[in-house]
């Protein structure tokens, strides 16, 4: 087993979407090939929720919470009871199963304590987790962090829609060979990949049948775009014992900034994720709950109008990048894009420095992924259209200068 | 090693403070000696922020930080770098000793999350903590469900104040023998004995002489009562290598509903609680973070207007059970009083139940906060003053009527 040190030097951060603040800038002048390029610095890493706001009303519901006091400030460790009961039915009503409020769903802090709390609950020493590559980056670092095994599962997503999705084969044998716990994203984080039917309901009917564990991160589920549907594994007619499944409002709704997530599922699991809430962070900020009340109940064409200004965005950057070149899978859901870049004279981390540094541009390396797509970037598309289609051609002339 | 299913058990909540909504109550009625005993409920469970409310002009802080959009709602994962400054200075001047704002803090989803994090930078699979018993609850399952050893050192408190404090020789005993960490709180958490001088620099000096990292859980510092001094650990001459102090503003300024909490100390801690963060909860929720800037720069004569309240109120209960001969400890600082309990006829935790049922009144069972102290219940008494007394004096009824 790995010991302490070992195990944070695996979940590094430096790299991570949000922390390129923090990175020492060391004779980078001396390295860039021609001048900077000018332009209005655009954040890649995440969404700009001053180019999509928060949800209309979001600051009014909060102040509502507070307002409310000592009710709203110490709900129980799951969360407001009150405010569960509605989320339970709309995510119910959304997701094609119902949920119980009481038993089946907790309130957690982002959809990242929700995923940490699930893969806590399921994953100790020595546990054999299959972890879909490319994935959301902390998927792999919590299973490292807790002592569990990363079994990758290779993704297809650069083929073209029908052949895209997970190597259900390579699952099969993970399965086959004691994987306990399956953790996996669709739409996929980073390549905006929609998992099919099929894939779906061969999951289901996989972890079935090797009583494995499932949680479904569907972060971006909401923002779907224009002919694209989406399977719900939750709603199957056949589904594992132990599944969790996760949304939360950061994304879609812009939201992020009141750190609120939901796993619901299996009462045990719910369960255990409160025992473990409790010592982690006893609850989501109390306040805040009082926003979720909300969500999945905005109003009427708010959501219309979110989905066809994020899907504009994504049809010139996929042109912009699709023109130079850079192979790129088109987004059905969400709002990253995962291009991939030719070979360069510079490692990727140097490149993705000199993009910031020199192009104003911040994206996250592919290697956050994953350990096969270090020659992707990562790019969160929710952002001002016309400095996120100037941005992506900095990216592509940079991609020119540096190109071998 | 535990098995996760053994750890889960080991974190149960179901007594957990905040958590007695979720319990089943079966036919205590049939149970109950006499009638229910009227009265308004009171939970000392938790703070009750409606008698004590946030400190003023928190939620217009708040609005600030939502205002401020996309800088505020996306701070990088140790906090906000602008207001981390502000709280090193702050904090710095408080503890005695200078903080690094860039490397030596970070801000946390609640001091539980700081907790959680320290405890999680240092403990892997079999590392031997020493905690102090009794001490705050979570401690103790935090440990466990990292893999660790907890080595228990008793805390004398009922003995008059030159003679509480930590068993400072069982300390050293653990220390000699292997353990790598020691976590406790000062004030104590539930008796509100303060640490004297004396007991701070030799635990600092043992600590450095054994190489042993210290975690220093302070919440209720601020909160001190006439007469009283307090020591920080942090400021001694000869400190350990590895310390971390742990504040935050839930307590002695009522602003839990906000779950903000702040650690400071060696910066290589800090960094690997970064890093954790990072696949924790990925920061404290970033509005919420807003309302820090104000911590510790109240309006002049605020703390001390609080710190009377609180007084007033300890005076009254320590002799309502006093009087009753409920041996209690004499709070220094902070708002818990944990009296012992004579023989019952019926278990501690059945009379827990009772006392909410019967009597309207919400303590924690002793056997929360350590092997040793089931015959005791943890109040905290920042309550609107008369129906804390009156609840007091429920208690002291209910103990009558079921003692043997």
């Amino acid at each position: 087993m790995m010991t302490l040190d070992e195990k944070f030097k695996a979940i590094g951060a430096d790299n991570a979407p949000g922390q390129e603040g923090r990175q020492k800038i060391d004779n980078l002048d001396s390295m860039m090939r021609g001048e900077k390029i000018a332009g209005v610095l655009v954040d890649f890493s995440h969404g700009d929720v001053d180019a999509f706001a928060p949800t209309p009303g979001s600051d009014a519901l909060w102040m509502q919470g507070y307002q409310k006091g000592a009710a709203q400030a110490y709900t129980q460790y799951r969360g407001s009871a009150e405010i569960a009961q509605g989320l339970a039915e709309r995510l119910g009503a959304f997701t094609g199963r119902a949920i119980a409020a009481d038993s089946e769903l907790i309130i957690t802090p982002g959809t990242q304590g929700a995923l940490f709390l699930a893969l806590g609950a399921l994953v100790g020493a020595d546990t054999k987790v299959a972890v879909i590559a490319p994935d959301y980056f902390a998927n792999r670092k919590i299973v490292t962090y807790l002592g569990g095994i990363v079994v990758p599962i290779p993704l297809h997503y650069g083929k073209g829609q029908s052949q895209n999705g997970p190597d259900l084969e390579a699952l099969e044998r993970a399965f086959k060979e004691g994987v306990e716990v399956l953790v996996f994203s669709t739409p996929n984080n980073p390549t905006g990949v929609i998992y099919s039917k099929e894939s779906i309901n061969k999951i289901a009917t996989l972890a079935r049948q090797y009583d494995v564990s499932v949680i479904v991160d569907q972060l971006y589920s909401r923002l779907l775009y224009s002919g694209e549907s989406y399977t719900h594994l939750r709603a199957c007619e056949s589904v594992p014992k132990n599944i969790i499944t996760i949304m939360g409002p950061s994304k879609t709704e812009s939201l992020s900034g009141f750190r609120l997530g939901v796993a619901f599922g299996s009462a045990a699991l719910i369960e255990r994720m409160e025992r473990l809430q409790a010592i982690v962070s006893l609850r989501a900020a109390g306040y805040n709950q009082a926003v979720l009340s909300g969500w999945l109940d905005e109003t009427p064409g708010w959501l219309q109008e979110r989905i066809q200004k994020h899907e504009a965005i994504r049809d010139d950057l996929l042109e912009i990048f699709n023109t130079a070149g850079l192979i790129t899978a088109k987004p059905q859901a969400g709002s990253y894009l995962f291009p991939k870049l030719p070979p360069l004279d510079v490692d990727i981390t140097l490149f993705v420095r000199l993009l910031r540094h020199q192009a104003g541009v911040i994206v996250t390396p592919g290697s956050e992924f994953g350990p096969t797509t270090h020659d992707s970037v990562r790019l969160n598309f929710s952002q001002d259209h016309d400095n996120a289609v100037a941005a992506a051609k900095r990216i592509v002339s940079m991609v020119q200068r540096y190109k071998k």
